[in-house]
């Protein structure tokens, strides 16, 4: 197989190990794979980052354009991330007749049909599988490994920060606060964590999955979004004492009137399969009509597997040279259900005085809204002298739930907002 | 694209399964994935199959040889299972330029080299996703989607058979015998058991995951392999008090002199990612040095699940056309440890005599052969008068273990022969 040349936009964490890798394990690809990958030009605005890899003057440019000027790429490789200047990047890339492979999620979840169109364009080929889950291979595995099969779901737990901070928050009782400032100074938050802890990240993860999942368009705007932020170690205790865990899920499920997506604090029993998911990994279930259900699970993020996504999908690339397999057919935009028409069982805290009568009302105002409930706990009052009453519903309508807990929370009983948690169907 | 022909031999459950697909979802999957695949013909020895089915008289014949003399096929799908005629068949094919796909591990596991010999003859491909883990795409995934990858190991619970037979026995108490019996009349055992309670059949199919992981060719002479016939309710429910399930793993790990290859009822901690995994399903655990480690989860057998991984390479098989990717670039034989060198911690239980002394004399044989004793429950006297002396030891060499065991057991206060389960390392 001839010489197969990749030009590197990018050159921060995981373009450095894309670089790396790419060096030294030239002949190993080769010989296992046939595929001869050669770095012909890497990008970054400081020159530092490249001498720091060793990289000889010839191969760094300081301007992504002096790359996308090279006749000679077989592949431009987009690590920079964010949307511009990336998205211009690709565009012009796949427009000339270069493959593209990023690890670019929120480009793709912004701009997944016009790349696709650039790429028919040019002849070439887009691949993101390190977009989503890092090293674990969920989109190849969807597209080619269940490509005889109808997806009915994708739930997952696709944001390593979150997974971090709940699974200690569970582990030792701790507050989100803390952990998370733990977890910034551990280097396993940002400084700005407010796009993963408030389940964004998940939410473009989510965008891509339901695409490749549902082959139709989803897009940001099409899923409903709640971070980890309220979620109190106390909640995780109530949970635990009834057998289930707190995960935060994107979850994209097919009905017949349209598709459910949802990014949300879950309560999942403890012998579900995501539910033994901790720490930074990540896991992702998917759901079919032949092959049944599947995991796949690993690590999420990191320079080392997220590398390792890249160079798969560039050896795919070369080795396929035009014959890329097609991702989604159909770009219409796909139905969506919204999400007051969910049913599901909630996990309710209402937070009230210790007065007579505060469960009766409770009770008789979900009772009006046609949210019927499953178990009550009156938890012992907390020394501020608050009285947790914690409950699970059975399967109720979103927006029953919502109505009837703006109705209770308008009581003066209630000391503070009330917390609601949806809690995963037990065979989903 | 143009059509892509394709013949399928042997019309069993997964056969059956095959065609079903092929018929129902060519529109769809040539939508998504540009493959148009026309099943041309149908062998099997039972023409009631494929009436059962509704193929037309013209698809169906009764002889494989003539599905071998259609010269306008592109692939060929052996499914009748077994050694002979199938190694000829599918040799035939291969060498004279039809691809092929099969689920037969049996036939891999022993003529591996032999078939892609054919295949470089005739300059075609063979896959064979389904012989491993069902429905889980987990060789292409290996394959292609951890490509850049060094594998150190794969650990899988690749017998659906034996999971569900621990799973019932752990959960109920129940011997071995009695849920066995249960499993074949509910159809999850065969009639013959013994291919998969005596750990044969996953002793073949970790042969493929190690050929595939080491890039080197292994075979069943090389795999250590013992059954769960000798798990018994009781050491299971010991293992849970420690905080251990049992599972029947396959093994394959690489370290400098060698590759490890075993198969065995092992004890493992409870939060391992294969603890969780129950009844008929699989999982594999892939180790690798750049994307950390993966699991797979998924069902391992079944019509649906097969047939699922059968079509998919079928569809890669078309749309790659001549450009499959190499699987083992270096077929000589690996290097394999013995079981000898094998270190691990070990659950022994003897059954020994009420007396005195008993334990001094264990522990002391024990200790001659540089075995040391981590934890040690004497457990109350069963009602036969059997004491079962259960203990964890720390890491040790088999070899050791073993000579220790053998002189113990030549003592007159012995009463059973005694049980020995390897423990997996926590970080394994």
């Amino acid at each position: 197989m001839s010489i197969y040349r990749v030009g590197v936009i990018g050159l921060g964490t995981v373009g450095s190990g894309v670089v790396r890798l790419l060096r030294e394990r030239r002949e190993a690809i080769r010989s296992t794979t046939g595929a001869d990958l050669e770095l012909s030009v890497v990008a970054d605005i400081d020159q530092g980052r490249a001498q720091a890899l060793g990289l000889s003057e010839g191969l760094f440019v300081n301007d992504a354009e002096q790359v996308l000027a090279r006749q000679d790429l077989d592949l431009v490789v987009e690590l920079i991330g964010g949307l511009e200047p990336a998205r211009f990047i690709v565009r012009q890339a796949l427009a000339t007749g270069r493959s593209v492979v990023t690890a670019n999620k929120h480009l793709l979840a912004e701009s997944y049909p016009e790349l696709l169109a650039a790429a028919r364009e040019g002849g070439a080929d887009l691949y993101f599988e390190a977009a989503v889950a890092g090293g674990i291979p969920i989109l190849k595995s969807m597209r080619e490994g269940l490509a005889a099969n109808d997806i009915q779901a994708v739930v997952g737990i696709v944001n390593g920060t979150c997974n971090y901070i709940l699974t200690e928050m569970s582990k030792r009782g701790e507050q989100f606060d803390n952990v998370l400032a733990e977890a910034q100074r551990a280097g396993y938050a940002e400084e700005s964590p407010e796009l993963d802890v408030g389940g964004h990240d998940s939410a473009h993860k989510l965008a891509v999955l339901a695409t490749l999942a549902f082959q139709r368009l989803y897009s940001l705007r099409d899923i409903y979004v709640e971070g980890i932020e309220r979620v109190t170690p106390a909640d995780i205790g109530y949970a635990a004492e009834m057998g289930y865990v707190i995960k935060l899920l994107a979850i994209g499920r097919r009905f017949d009137a349209g598709v459910e997506l949802r990014v949300h604090p879950t309560l999942l029993r403890t012998y579900h399969p995501l539910a033994a998911v901790d720490g930074v990994f990540n896991a992702v279930v998917v759901e079919t009509d032949t092959a049944g259900r599947l995991m796949f699970y690993g690590r999420g993020a990191g320079q080392d597997p997220t590398a390792s996504a890249v160079v798969a999908d560039i050896i795919d690339a070369a080795t396929r040279r035009g014959k890329a397999r097609s991702t989604v057919a159909d770009l219409r935009a796909g139905e969506v259900c919204s999400m007051e028409q969910l049913t599901a069982r909630y996990f309710i805290r209402f937070n009230a005085a210790d007065r007579y009568r505060v469960l009766g009302t409770i009770a008789t105002e979900l009772g009006q809204h046609r949210v019927s409930i499953q178990q009550v706990i009156q938890m012992e009052k907390r020394p501020d002298g608050v009285v947790p009453v914690v409950m699970f519903t059975h399967p109720a309508l979103e927006a029953d739930v919502q109505r009837a807990i703006k109705l209770i929370d308008a009581n003066d009983f209630i000391l503070e907002p009330t917390a609601l948690i949806r809690v995963s169907a037990d065979d989903e």
